[in-house]
């Protein structure tokens, strides 16, 4: 390998996200690339399509891998869903949710907000009353907000959206594979996810999911998906049609690590999988507070793979990432928009989420910070 | 690895992308990931940015990889550059200009088309005739055409869109990596590539120049670029900004292996990569005339790297594909759009463009077609 290449780490990555990764992963990260048209790359994509849908816990046809990363998913959702002028509701309560905003407005959608204070969950009888005042075309909003490490009560909200008539659009980037999540059963019209947190895979990636309702509302859209990129009408043809139809060239080295990391978590079962998360949590939590640290967010609505713990007074919250990371070759993160140097953000996702990793952070920060 | 991986094969890459490629990058791709805005990764992108730059013959400071395939790089030139209504000449030979209408004309732009044969390059003086006829803002076409195997002559047409105003918008999708191209010399406006064919990574990436106007004509937009993810002023300041801003999470192992394949390519000189790529070519053709097969692209105007070879009378072209693919473990490409059924197309790009492959699928060749 190349010099500069040789001189990067190799990092325990606790931060929020991209999280460390299995080395069966990066085995297989590293297989020989096929044709994006071969008959056993269409065979794996059948398997990436059957995989996502047991760990999304839904039926839906249109369940699919796109070629971008965790962002694309945001982009790919409303794109293809959003015609101009159409209303739509987001509930915003952190960086993540703001994001929704402007995208969707770039994409020619009326947002109205409903703001929740970032720390603090998405209230559902509030969303109710403001379904109530005025009719919206989609709801929006985050699962696990990334930037203040929320988990917001999706199941709670996934109804009341249904009966309301809108269609439900939920970023699961921080929270699919470390959490419960039934996108059927929650009512969930779309939802998309990133392939390097929960899921354990090297970032590049976002798995994607549509309802038939949501489907069927983008075949009847006046206009074609200004995205020809993350145009889902042609994705599915390249996903599912017969003959397959091509549409770009899949990124198949990628795909091979996706499956596995999935393969991974299927093997272990996807409940013993958020069990794990729920449980590294808890144990990191009674450490931090061991060394008289507390978390931003309240107990009952912890996301338990993103913990944001508030900075101690008297300390240089910058100075101790980058000691962290220097001599102890561990990432976490920083604070976000608001939250910006008063908060440290500390990921226990995927591969990262073992006991033993939480040990090593806890080790080194009781050193730093002299306790 | 998961059983489903382990059936998959280890296949010689001869078709229109992916190609083969060099172990050195599979252990750059398997190396262990980082973080998005770790110091050493944003080296990595600085260095990333200097061999795209040596690659493209460009100073554009606006040289970057974007974290989609190649297909994304065209949604986000034109994305980026594209106001409602703006008037395109688009030069179209093949499949992938015909894409070039069709994702312009979803983004709001007012296309007008120059068309010349399937199989033939497009004549400068046409466009220079038709920019003379009417005012357009872009002009939009395809380097190498890797539908009909046709190398344009973008260094004849870029002065000319120059001298008459416009914007000069070029794929070199299939070209870059095989073929000369110098983007300052030849007046290119904005072009994107993919990580995938002649620069020989695997899929996934897509490295896109824009030149200074073209950037100033971006900052001028009086709407937002509809499209948050490709959007070139946020992804700037992840790239170039003091501090680097958030956009996305790269995704850092294709990073490292096109890293790495690009400093290949700069370690064998780029002049010499695109002289083997031609020397291969010329044997390539030489044995396929021996076994009685020809061309469809005229010599002044073939792309080295993809040739498209007409399927002899008598011969059943897919049962040919199909037993190199399962006897020899061979790819070779399938005719597209109104070329399906008339020729096979046979890339030699990148780690694949040595002369033992093409003696591999030589032999091959002879014994199946019994000559």
């Amino acid at each position: 390998m190349s010099n500069l290449l040789d001189t990067i780490d190799s990092v325990l990555l606790m931060g929020p996200g991209p999280s460390s990764v299995n080395p069966k992963v990066y085995q297989a990260l590293a297989k020989s690339t096929i044709g994006h048209l071969d008959p056993q790359f269409l065979g794996l994509m059948d398997g990436l399509k059957e995989s996502l849908r047991k760990v999304m816990y839904t039926k839906n046809e249109a369940t699919i891998t796109l070629s971008g990363t965790g962002s694309s998913g945001m982009e790919a959702v409303m794109t293809n869903l959003i015609e101009d002028g159409e209303p739509m509701l987001v509930a915003v309560n952190g960086y993540f949710s703001e994001r929704l905003v402007e995208v969707a407005s770039r994409l020619g959608a009326q947002v109205d907000k409903i703001e929740f204070p970032w720390g603090k969950p998405v209230d559902p009888s509030e969303v109710a009353k403001k379904l109530k005042e005025k009719s919206y075309k989609f709801v929006s909003m985050v699962h696990g907000e990334t930037s203040t490490g929320v988990l917001n009560p999706i199941k709670e909200v996934g109804p009341i959206v249904r009966a309301a008539g809108a269609y439900f659009i939920v970023d699961a980037v921080t929270s699919l594979g470390a959490n419960e999540l039934h996108v059927d059963d929650w009512c969930v019209d779309a939802l998309y996810s990133c392939s390097q947190k929960g899921l354990g895979c090297p970032s590049g990636l976002s798995p994607v999911t549509f309802s038939a309702r949501a489907m069927e509302k983008i075949a009847a859209r006046k206009k074609k998906v200004p995205n020809f990129y993350l145009d889902m009408t042609l994705l599915m043809k390249y996903w599912s049609g017969t003959p397959r139809g091509y549409h770009h060239t899949a990124p198949a080295n990628m795909y091979y690590a996706f499956y596995e990391a999935l393969a991974l978590i299927l093997e272990e079962g996807v409940e013993n999988v958020c069990a794990r998360h729920k449980e590294v949590h808890e144990y990191l939590v009674a450490g931090l507070e061991k060394l008289g640290l507390s978390l931003l967010v309240e107990k009952p609505w912890r996301l338990p793979n993103l913990n944001t713990v508030l900075i101690p007074q008297g300390i240089e919250e910058a100075a101790v990432r980058k000691e962290l990371r220097q001599t102890y070759k561990i990432e976490v993160g920083a604070g976000l928009g608001s939250l910006a140097g008063k908060i440290w953000r500390i990921g226990i996702m995927g591969h990262t989420a073992r006991k033993e990793n939480v040990d090593t952070l806890l080790a080194a920060l009781k050193k730093i910070l002299g306790r």
